[in-house]
């Protein structure tokens, strides 16, 4: 891969990007920048867009992750002075990224695109690995639980978060004073072998608040918490959960959904042209 | 965990123990300690041991896998004097091992056990990751292909390693001039959507054999190579493979078998009591 040419003296019209991101957070201290010396996802993705001449002040992220979360679908944007395919901005940027870090998919998109304002849904996963002993290879990607929890009322702890409500006991708004009422479209646990998976779809989610329905739907199906504690959570903003949260490691950001890719959904259904 | 009783002046008599042991390869020196300052899974269970009063030279074990190399089953032994249950063995080893090593199992054993020459078989996996783009959170644990191996090809090619052959063209022994013949029992891919998975059980294997049958298999099955030069490296030791080797972190030691292993199956099908 050829280095980016980079021109100080280049005028040539901006272009907006729209770009997926994975990366394996164990070794990030969280997505957001922080003081030089810590390595964060936003840092090494700013990192490498230097070294195509990216010179903005920042990237805009769908979501803030925590540290020790992961992402298979992140979404990040971005201007650059680049005259080249969205292919090549993607296949340049992997060259400089770290081996847990990688961009999945670039496209040009409109200057209004913000990958957090514009996102219609989110789909975190969350994996729980049931084991007597601890498993090297399941360590940055589950929570291992020894008790194995009852699946039925687990998926009937999860059920109550379905809809809008205020979720105020499960989390902060990521806006200081923000709203704490969000809408969940799906929330709900499968078994595969000795694998428990987690998925849930929000149009938004609160600080940490994937982390606290599972510790909290576990809580339940494990027989050390009534089904009724979960309830009297649920829009009432002033409760307060006193379990712990679910380790990070288990979390993955695995989809952000925006209003165009349905609108690409239905033309490629009538087999009309995408923009 | 209360730590081990350690007493220098302790005369009880020695117990043989067997330990499953399972490692996340990626950050170890391979498995066999080197020098002081080098991280091998062999340097970090002594260590662990040491904890327990273990005052051994060195442990045992079923294969000495290499740098980057994983295991689910690799099996150990040593000799300890403890007046505890080999649960009580493995709980206390395990609180002084690091996150990506532990012990999965321990049992007491005869005083003539040992992994390496008692084992009757020995089973490796290798995966495959079949993605377009760098893909972070299957990067420890697969290798990646860009282009999508013929199933058939690769499993046709696979076939040709059943049975006994001088394998002398695809490793070296692991005893300075040991026979190269081994016994295949199993060699087969199966497709589990975008993951390709490989799974071979030898009496025995050569140094690096796995990785140098999963590269040969995979030039045959991408078109790269004819099944016939492979045909031409079995039964020739002094053939020579020119392609690369396949990365180390795909292969998994996945289970070593000894013959009370099936001694015990046997007995436990006819309700008898095991020893």
């Amino acid at each position: 891969m050829e280095p980016a040419q980079v021109n100080a003296n280049d005028r040539s019209p901006y272009v907006a990007y729209k770009s997926i991101v994975a990366y394996d957070g164990t070794d990030f201290h969280g997505f957001q920048r922080q003081k030089q010396g810590v390595r964060t996802v936003q840092g090494v993705l700013e990192g490498a867009l230097r070294q195509l001449g990216w010179d903005g002040a920042s990237i805009l992220a769908a979501g803030r992750t925590d540290a020790g979360v992961h992402a298979r679908g992140q979404v990040i944007s971005f201007r650059l002075r680049w005259k080249h395919s969205p292919e090549t901005v993607c296949a340049a940027l992997n060259s400089y990224l770290p081996r847990d870090a990688a961009v999945r998919e670039a496209m040009c998109v409109s200057d209004d695109f913000h990958p957090r304002f514009s996102a219609l849904k989110r789909c975190y996963s969350y994996t729980v690995f049931l084991g007597k002993s601890r498993e090297p290879l399941h360590e940055r990607y589950a929570w291992r639980l020894a008790h194995v929890p009852d699946l039925q009322a687990l998926n009937s702890a999860s059920a109550l978060m379905l809809g809008e409500h205020d979720f105020g006991a499960f989390g902060t708004s990521p806006t200081s004073g923000g709203t704490t009422v969000r809408t969940v479209f799906i929330s709900m646990w499968r078994q595969h072998g000795e694998m428990l998976r987690f998925e849930i779809t929000s149009n938004a989610f609160l600080y940490r608040m994937v982390r606290r329905i599972v510790a909290a739907t576990l809580e339940v199906a494990l027989g050390r918490e009534q089904e009724s504690s979960i309830r009297r959570l649920i829009d009432d903003p002033s409760a307060r959960w006193e379990t712990r949260l679910a380790p990070a490691r288990g979390l993955v950001l695995e989809r952000v959904d925006y209003p165009s890719d349905e609108d690409e959904l239905v033309r490629s259904n009538v087999r009309g042209a995408p923009d």
